[in-house]
C-alpha cells in the first residue's frame, strides 16, 4: 500500500505566528459534526467555518481542501482504543479489546468512521487514513495478544492474525451499525456483544480452559 | 422494533394505467449510481431523474420524496443472498452462507448498503429497512443452519444464533469496507476470507469433526 496520493494531514502551514490549537480543535470537531449531519458529498468548509465558529480565510490556512480537512478529520478522531495491556490471561485482553473497541465505536472515532465509510468507496485517500488510523491498531493489539497467549501456552501460534484481527472488528461494527438499538439504562449494545463475543472468540482460538 | 415510521416502499400510486416496470428499473439503478457517487445528502431527484432518462414528474408519481426513493432503492437491492439450503452438513452449509454473502457485499446490495450506512445513523426508516432487509434474512438462514446442525448431532444447540450472526456477517462487512483492496486476478478479497474464516467459525462453535 502507497501513501503518495494522501493529503498531507497537518495544516497547511506551520510557519508564522503560533498555532491556535483551539481553533484546530474547534475546526475538527465541527467537521465531525457536519460529516454526521450532512455526509461526506453534503458537507462544505463554508458550513465547517461557520459550525467551528471562524472565517473560511482561516480554515483554508490550515486546510488547503475539502478532501484534506476530512482526512485531517479521520486522523484527529483516529481509533481511540488505548493501549495494549498485559492482563495475564487471553481471556483478560480480548475481553478488554472488545470493550475498548465497543467504546470506541460509541465515541468521535465511531461516528467519524461511520459517517465516511460511504465515501471512502472512491475516495482512496480517506480509505488509506481509515486502513491505517482504524484497522492497523487493532490488528497490532490482536497480534500482540495473540503472541503473549502462545507464549503462555493458552493457544497455538496463530499464523494469520489478521483472520482475528476481523472476527473481534467485524461483529462490532456490523452490531453497531447494523442493529437498531433503543437507547434505555444499562450497558450499551456494543459492551454487550463484546460479552456475548468472548466465549466463542476463545473457543474459535482453541484456547485451553 | 416498530415500523409506524417507515415509508412505503412501493410507488405512491397503483392506479390509473399499468406500471412501466422498465422506468421503474431504470430509476432504482440511477438512485443505487447517484448514492454511490454522490451519497444520501449529495443525492437529489433531479439527478436520478436525469441519470435515468425520465422527467421528475415522473420520479414524483411514483417516489413522492427523496427518502421514499432511497428506502425504495434499499429494498429493490436487498441482501441477495439467495435461498438457504441444505448442504448436508454445517461445513458444508456455513462455506456456502459465507459465499454468498461476499457475493452480496461485492454486488448491488453491497454497493448500495456502504453508500447509506452513515445515514441511516440518524433516518430511523432507513435504519428500519436495512435491518429488516440485510440483516434479519442472513440471521434466519444462520439459525436454519444451527438448528440443522443440532439435529445432526454436529454442534449443541445455539441459544443465541444472533450472536453467530454478527461472527458471519461482521467479518465480511469490515474487511470488504475496511480493508484497501487492489483489483487482480483470482477470487476476490470477500471469497478468500470466507475461506479463511470457515475453520474459526467451526471451532467457535464447538464442531464435533
Amino acid at each position: 500500500m502507497t501513501t503518495e496520493h494522501l493529503p498531507e494531514a497537518g495544516p497547511a502551514s506551520t510557519r508564522g505566528r503560533p498555532r491556535d490549537t483551539t481553533r484546530d480543535r474547534a475546526l475538527m470537531e465541527a467537521t465531525l459534526a457536519v460529516l454526521q449531519s450532512h455526509g461526506y458529498s453534503g458537507l462544505t468548509t463554508a458550513a465547517v467555518a461557520k459550525e467551528a465558529g471562524v472565517s473560511t480565510a482561516t480554515l483554508y490556512r490550515r486546510w488547503r481542501s475539502k478532501e484534506h480537512l476530512v482526512v485531517g478529520a479521520a486522523r484527529t478522531w483516529a481509533e481511540e482504543l488505548g493501549p495494549d495491556h498485559d492482563t495475564g490471561s487471553l481471556r483478560g485482553d480480548l475481553a478488554a479489546l472488545l470493550h475498548d473497541k465497543a467504546h470506541a465505536l460509541e465515541g468521535p472515532s465511531g461516528r467519524l468512521l461511520r459517517a465516511v465509510l460511504g465515501e471512502a468507496a472512491h475516495n482512496r485517500a480517506l480509505a488509506e487514513v481509515l486502513f491505517t488510523d482504524f484497522v492497523v491498531p487493532l490488528q497490532g493489539r490482536v497480534s500482540a495478544l495473540l503472541e503473549r497467549a502462545a507464549r503462555r501456552g493458552e493457544i497455538d501460534p496463530v499464523e494469520e492474525p489478521e483472520v482475528v484481527g476481523e472476527l473481534v472488528i467485524g461483529p462490532m461494527v456490523s452490531h453497531t451499525y447494523l442493529i437498531p438499538h433503543t437507547p434505555g439504562p444499562g450497558p450499551g449494545p456494543g459492551p454487550q456483544m463484546a460479552d456475548k463475543l468472548l466465549p466463542y472468540l476463545l473457543r474459535a482460538l482453541g484456547a485451553r480452559t
